[in-house]
């Protein structure tokens, strides 16, 4: 059993860290802090933390585990602020999409007696804040770690517990395989879906369009509703990946574009080839569920 | 009341039609006709038609209306079979997703005594097949016609009380209209979809990736599962609207590149105004529903 957990950053997974660990019964004391007005006394009032700090130093005072919930453009001065204050021993995890620049940033800032686990769960919904938490969020996900070659094996023991009270399924990865991967199958759908809202809601016809549009439409489009501060601090920390990715992706559609231009009667060849590929996955990705 | 309408074309869509048109009691014999070899016999079986064909042209004798619910591409021959043999007044649709060409074909083929108005009901399943069709896949779901400036107003209205009796909302549209609208919020979105699906799996890193891939994958992929000759036939006849959209698309897609690789602070500029149309979007278009 934990004796204290600071969350820092009480939107969707924070809020929702807190609840599982309450209703696990796997923590002494949760302890709250978010920037955002009234964010705290509402994951108060959810139970999603069992005391709300108007300090972070105060905050993760004493903590055996400090969980940095923000976006990961906040990640960089939160860990400059808590360094000086961290107990020894104190096990420092976060939440964020991209991973190999948040540990270069761990590296640089925290103290020789505090200890970095990245982590990412591969979970989230289409609305964010505290107020749509969900001790339920984790089960079953995927929950990858990419501890490196100096993280000591109690640390990751520590937050191996973590995952493990969420529900979650544990993945270690390398950090720059992690991002990599996640670049093609988060990122990348991200910037996909985002751009094609913006290609038909800017056009002049989209008063029109809209009125057609129905649930394919909807659902490739979901991704576009995404925190923008969370997806411009992906891309400010994952760009190489994520541009690599942009490459292939716009070399497949001028493919396409190339047999629809010329009418190729067998377009339906590579579309059946992609169709077998998205069932393949949903088959095996729903029996895991 | 219809007296007898035969449906061509036993998937889920002429399948759906089929049940919805029983359960509103609007029509005295239901005429099915499909090549598949079993698929009559099951649409006979779940009640989506009264008596299977195993000739197209004695399915379409005497009917006051002949759908034709095949991939467009089936269309045009189906056109010059039916042709020939149809019942003076003999009203004819179509369910197919692009129009101009369609109506073409019909100029081209019916005689002077039968009558043509395109239709597109909005509805679809991530899965196809009369077992999967359903009386109710309609309620609530635009369903555009095209008729143009040759089609009488009978044949007009004939087909306004198909859409009436399956639920659906009406929507006039003149057809170059309806493709250019359609290419937008459907055709393209099922390439963005289809290209960002082989993008990922056709990468070696697919193996690893896989596992990680979640819901916000799911929804944006979702399109690719559809089936390729329906969407080969859809590039076919609305290339040059799709081709339009696809170049906006991929113009949409190097402008964000650009913000990425210059590391633009200000990406969630774009981002967010996004979110913000998408969240109209759903907004308007869930209370409709």
């Amino acid at each position: 059993m934990f004796n204290k957990v600071s969350i820092i950053g009480l939107g969707l997974i924070g809020g929702s860290i807190g609840l599982a660990l309450r209703k696990a019964n796997a923590v002494k004391q949760i302890a709250g802090y978010d920037l955002g007005r009234g964010v705290s006394a509402q994951a108060s009032k959810v139970g999603a933390i069992d005391q709300a700090y108007e300090s972070i130093v105060d905050a993760v005072k004493g903590s055996d585990l400090v969980i940095l919930a923000t976006p990961v453009g906040a990640v960089r001065s939160l860990l400059q602020t808590i360094a000086p204050v961290l107990t020894p021993g104190t096990v420092v995890t976060d939440v964020s999409s991209t991973k190999s620049q948040v540990i270069n940033w761990a590296e640089e800032f925290l103290p020789e007696h505090a200890f970095f686990v990245g982590g990412h769960p591969m979970a989230g919904k289409e609305m964010s804040g505290v107020a749509v938490a969900d001790a339920d969020l984790f089960k079953d996900c995927i929950y990858c770690l990419t501890p490196t070659s100096h993280t000591p094996a109690t640390a990751v023991s520590m937050v191996v517990t973590l995952v493990e009270t969420l529900g979650a399924r544990l993945r270690f990865l390398d950090p720059a395989e992690h991002d990599g991967l996640v670049a093609g199958i988060s990122h990348l759908p991200f910037l996909a879906a985002t751009a094609l809202m913006a290609t038909v809601a800017d056009d002049p016809t989209w008063g029109d369009a809209s009125l057609l549009a129905s649930s394919g439409f909807r659902d490739v489009t979901r991704l576009a509703a995404g925190n923008p501060e969370m997806y411009r601090d992906i891309c400010l920390t994952n760009s190489d990946a994520i541009v690599r990715w942009l490459d292939i992706y716009v070399l497949k559609l001028s493919e396409l574009r190339d047999h629809i231009v010329r009418h190729d009667k067998h377009i339906d060849e590579s579309f059946a080839r992609t169709q077998q590929q998205r069932q393949q996955w949903h088959a095996s990705h729903s029996s895991e569920k």
